[in-house]
């Protein structure tokens, strides 16, 4: 790739998707909530790809209007039927055992019993996800087939799990640009056993992170591995006087299912993010959708309260609730493809490729048009019908360089690729007819 | 109903559509005109429903760029062909006699009386309703078929009718509200024996103040029974200096007859009574037409002349001069149903309090999400795919409380309901979440 | 024609389609090139149907970011076969030379000439439209099947052309109005033996000058009949502080052909030229196409360079390069019509009407309606159905005369015709219920 020195000619540091696919799959089995010792140990593999800042913020600490709540860990957790087999166990899915699920150990009738049990009675052969981070309970998430087959009788039921003061942990990893403006990019790390959500995403952003670690930047970028919502809450409390830096932002969830991409606006509606990933997944030449901003999904939410309303929107594949996994054992290693995270990955890439060069030029020219012939700009035979690109993209860029217009505006009204406009600029520039507003 | 206590719970006062119709045959027999006793009458009835004060503006008087005219009374009026048969009679319909007809009384030839013969050649058997206020003229209507039908001879012409210096009569009713802004509701009362136009308008305009009044309100009410154009031209000459406290007005007419809801924008075009109006029948299910404002029609012309451009639309079923009875015999008593103008007033009702809800509030907590679940506002268990109705109102209304928009603005986004939004907006404030802004 | 006596009752010159055509016909056989003789003999010829101002400009002068180059002339060119016959002759057609081809006069081999011979292979009757102003180089164009039909041997080449210091021509008509803001009318000289690229653009600006000529006018009209490109340039350049006196502009070409009419919008995309030929094209009952502005195509591209900015727009039927005659022999005297240029011609004349037209009225009476009907501006008896399209037309240009809205406004909402809003206003005005606004 060739192109204008200040922005393009990019050492593109390939990560494919079986890589992805590989990372999620590591991942899979531990059991991740919103505090403990899953989610350390999930930064810790992240950290063998892309260096890790990691936070830990002390139980009780009051951030914005939450509280940041004691750790939870557990060891085992099974519940024996009547005759002492394990028909429910922790061991085999981290998905079995309510997260945040207070300890337990006592044996009781199946009637006790079933107002702890969650099921899908639709989906008879998945396990749910399900949570209870602030009331204090207990519960167990089954196969609602399994349930139905639990004969009469006493049950054992054991949750070995602490609730102790200790720590919400999150990680940053910051790859600094020549500018301090920083594109933002979050994932949450606090789900357990689910593949699309949210190791995709994760896996996803780590690609990223290595892509651009390697690339030239204009922008700094920030990734957050975070806890849902208490996270992106606690990233804000800590961070509210600096988030005026934060220029562009994307949240990334559901990042490997087989779904077309789904961009959800900012709550702004029309920030640059929100024109960029727009852009550039109309010009994919696959299906894809576009969302107006809702207050519910993933930290988004957070991000874009009215509080802080930053221009933050969320990628992802098929967005939360709209496929019948979601939130249960089908979201597991065969619903993500190393094909899908590898294209999410690619769009996040040429996102960030079209947040660098969407710059802002000043035609040092503006009367009439330059003469570009007698620079070599221009072909020498006139008359032809077929106007070369190159030329049509210099006169692009020319007539609408009047401060107000970034190359997005041009790339938008021409109908040129990005690419190309970026790269006539950068001739443009040299030739002294253009120059580059900060 | 229960809701928001600051403007939920309302004691909703029934008025059926079989009420609404007996007022009407009540009103239809009367002679009405701009002045004069008919408008007397007419007032007095509808006292028996609704307090009214009635003004009474003297000849002569200089309103606007019009003088006050004349009063006009009739006592009697007819034709009698050369048999002495009345093949003309007022005492039949008051559309008979053209309103404003100068007193005669004469005999004369077919040829000479003619041109004061109005009629419908393409609607025989129908009555039309002709003026002429402010031209000194007779005239009479009657069914072209009658006319084809009068033999040649002298006729004997009466119009026993005074033109005399009185006064112009107009009434108003008014439901003081916690607030001096003010809902206008506007009616013309010049129209005879013509039941759509206006008379189901006069009876939904009755109906509505009936309900109103046993309601809370927010805003003041005033209803006026006016006599169009010069009625409207009249209030508002008197009422000049004031015009500042009407925040949102509709013009009644046509409110009985089988056609679908018509509304009619205010000049300005996006001001809140459109926009209320619009959201009222979009979300009705029923066949409805929003249009554009045009200098034409009924006193929206004058409440939004350029001088006032007040944010007055005009709610109709089937618009003036778009159906074939309009302003003929046609529109009598059976082309106006009960049902028509129950749905019409559930209309303006639905309206009213679309307007009462459409506060706009402020999030107290806008930093993130503020905690929901510790106020016992958000479910205990997570990781459902159900998100409840309730909950998500609740982050729609934190979210876009930002002191930009309005309760409406939040049920346009979210495409929730208004009754919901109010209601979990009386919590949120309830909680301390939320304040109103004023 | 009657109407309002400030902007009606025009004496139309009628112009026909035969006369343009003639005219057409007239200049098709000169040589015309950027400068040179040929320019000065097509001046001359429209300088018998409309007074010009002819301007020299003299090899050397900086113009903008551009230099006048040296003028070009020709005497003869040639190619001999080996046999001595002339295969090719710019006697024949201006278009067989390359324009400001440099002198040559040589024998030389079929392939040392062949990279000098220009050709179209995709339409090989035909002879394409050559240029190379501003890089040193000479060059035939020719059939190609003449071409192929070439044999092997010596050929004489033959270009007696002078490249000399001398001047860049062009001229200006100017037709005073009472204002001195400014419609500017352009369209380039400076293409040989093409006929609907540009004479016929030439031939309607000439028509539209003589009809302008015998009306009243509002504004004044400055045609420029100027060199493509550098001669833009150079008429900027010299007037590059006079340019806020153009107040709408029109770029002329292409005028000639049997394609619908197609409008490219100035760069503001909104301005009241764009608003003007969009309006008079969308009542024009014929297919037509409006289009966004692009910087390519003819000297829009220089008056709306981002430092000038012009509101000036392009009209053409079929654009450039989208006709397969575009720039070849294909376009002759037979690809124009008289019909085709004289409906351009009254396109143009409609547009010019409508810019005169399109004031600014106050009401001057704007509480309510004022009183119509004691002007003698109503009809007297009411009721009636059919409301007549001239009351609407004063209703309407009454309620939207505010300051904010010009009669286009006013035409565009009501969907009533500017004659008819014209003619209103004129009415009004002599009522002193309007004013006009300056």
């Amino acid at each position: 790739m060739t192109g204008n020195p200040a922005t393009g000619a990019v050492p593109d540091v390939r990560v494919t998707g079986a890589e992805l696919h590989e990372l999620v799959a590591r991942l899979y089995p531990i059991c991740r909530s919103i505090t403990g010792d899953g989610v350390r140990r999930t930064l810790d593999i992240l950290a063998e790809s892309i260096p890790l800042d990691v936070h830990e913020v002390p139980t009780g600490t009051p951030v914005l209007d939450w509280t940041i709540p004691q750790e939870w860990n557990v060891r085992d957790a099974y519940i024996e039927d009547p005759s002492g087999r394990r028909v429910v166990d922790f061991a085999d899915s981290s998905l079995h055992l309510m997260s945040y699920s207070t300890p337990v150990d006592a044996t009781m009738g199946l009637d006790e019993l079933r107002p702890h049990l969650h099921t899908l009675p639709d989906q008879p052969t998945l396990i749910p996800y399900r949570t209870s981070y602030y009331a204090p309970n207990w519960g167990f998430c089954l196969r609602d087939d399994v349930l139905r087959g639990l004969p009469d009788g006493r049950y054992r039921v054991r949750v070995d799990s602490s609730l102790t003061d200790g720590h919400l942990t999150y990680a940053e990893h910051v790859l600094p640009g020549r500018s301090s403006r920083e594109v933002l990019v979050s994932c949450h790390v606090c789900h357990p056993s689910l593949a699309n959500d949210n190791l995709a995403g994760i896996a996803v952003a780590v690609g990223l992170a290595r892509r651009l670690a390697a690339a030239p930047r204009h922008f700094t970028y920030r990734f957050l591995f975070i806890p849902g919502t208490i996270g992106s809450i606690t990233w804000l409390a800590r961070n509210q006087d600096r988030t005026d830096r934060i220029a562009h932002g994307l949240v990334l969830a559901c990042a490997g299912d087989a779904g077309p991409l789904t961009y959800k606006r900012s709550r702004r509606g029309d920030a640059e993010i929100d024109r960029a990933v727009t852009h550039v997944l109309s010009r994919s030449g696959s299906e894809h959708r576009v969302r107006d901003f809702s207050p519910y999904g993933y930290d988004e939410r957070q991000f874009c309260s009215p509080g802080f309303n930053l221009p933050v929107g969320s990628l992802t594949r098929t967005p939360h609730a709209e496929y019948p996994e979601y939130h249960t054992s089908g979201d597991d290693l065969e619903f993500v493809s190393p094909e899908a995270m590898a294209d999410t990955l690619d769009t996040c890439w040429a996102v960030c490729r079209t947040l660098e060069r969407n710059r802002r030029y000043l035609n040092l020219s503006p009367h009439g048009e330059p003469q570009l012939g007698r620079r070599g700009l221009y072909g020498a035979i006139g008359g032809r019908s077929d106007t070369q690109a190159r030329q049509m993209a210099m006169l692009w860029v020319l007539n609408l360089s009047d401060g107000q217009h970034t190359l997005l505006d041009v790339a938008e009204r021409s109908g040129l690729s990005l690419d190309l406009l970026d790269e006539v600029a950068g001739l443009l520039c040299d030739a002294d007819l253009l120059k580059e507003l900060t």
